[in-house]
């Protein structure tokens, strides 16, 4: 990749598509896809599959398109998930339980290496793997101790805020909050939401549209 | 908006975020925000704000800026979220039912309306509204009674193409799909994927930059 470029949000996004694609493709016996096909497979046109992997350098070969494993493997090594990443998970209500059992997330190398709460009823419980929940109250030593990178905030809103301090207090600067509310982060700390009713609001546009039609 | 004029998805999930940050800024006892003001809320700049909206027609007074009660009411319509929309589930492990918990949907409209499960040990389990696990035999009929609009899939990957098609048999058009795998349907039915692993590989991406810079 050329330093000095800005890769827009919306590549990466598309690459750990792609990356998804790849692993079925590989799957169902594929050794080589074009880049119509992959496109196609991800409901995007051609050009956008060529323009986002020539950010990075020439993966095909004109004619015959990409190779299925090799691109994986490249893929990985630019979204730098050629590596572990050890998460933590707060707030082991039904979403963090759903986050923690997530087999393809630990498959990708996001390891979940532990849980925590601050409800006595959950405190203690185990976990599979020989975790247990821990209390809120550890988060800052086991940051450190289990060197966590990237904390999930599995809460109720009213809570998130607070656990994302505690996670910045313990200098994990990276959070994925599915408390649906906004978080308030410096700079130096990347905070991606998930929001389901955004993409509900997306389907219920798109459903009223085509009845309408 | 001017009929002919087709509405790129990006512009329809930012309406979607600007609502979020209307409610809160109405939470907060605010009246009137400017577009620079949303444009920061949401991570964007201001031309894009007042672009999106300009697909839908005037909403704002130059130099005052929009009315956050307002707006709200129009974003609804323009996105069909000012009705409600009936909800099915299949697969009720703890994705499932972190779903149908979740507050902030059937707050917004997305009401969940049955769920169902194909394992003996969940059918009849009652749920909160006096709901229960439905077998999934039930769901045709169940979709028809209770005029089910969107289906939620929750089950495991191997399972998801199967309940797919059982929704799309019973007319059920629209899908959300939890389940890390991909959903073949025809053009007349829509599928929106959420995949977790793909938030968390750009999560890495840009934490691995900036622990390079």
């Amino acid at each position: 990749m050329r330093k000095t470029q800005k890769i827009p949000k919306a590549t990466i996004t598309r690459l750990s598509m792609y990356y998804r694609q790849l692993e079925l493709l590989e799957f169902d016996g594929y050794r080589m896809v074009s880049s119509e096909k992959l496109a196609w497979l991800c409901q995007i046109n051609p050009a956008q599959v060529r323009k986002d992997l020539g950010y990075f350098g020439e993966f095909g070969v004109r004619g015959v398109g990409y190779d299925v494993i090799d691109l994986q493997t490249q893929i990985k090594k630019i979204l730098s998930v050629n590596r572990d990443w050890n998460l933590g998970i707060v707030g082991m209500g039904n979403m963090g339980c759903a986050i923690l059992m997530h087999r393809n997330l630990s498959l990708r190398g996001f390891k979940c290496v532990a849980a925590f709460d601050n409800s006595l009823d959950r405190i203690g419980m185990p976990l599979s793997g020989g975790m247990k929940i821990q209390d809120i109250k550890e988060l800052k030593t086991t940051i450190r101790n289990l060197n966590i990178e990237i904390g999930v905030i599995t809460t109720p809103a009213s809570a998130a805020q607070g656990v994302a301090d505690l996670f910045m207090a313990g200098h994990v600067n990276a959070i994925l909050n599915f408390a649906p509310t906004r978080i308030d982060a410096p700079d130096c700390c990347l905070v991606e939401n998930i929001d389901f009713t955004v993409i509900m609001d997306i389907l219920a546009y798109k459903l009223h549209q085509k009845m309408a039609a």
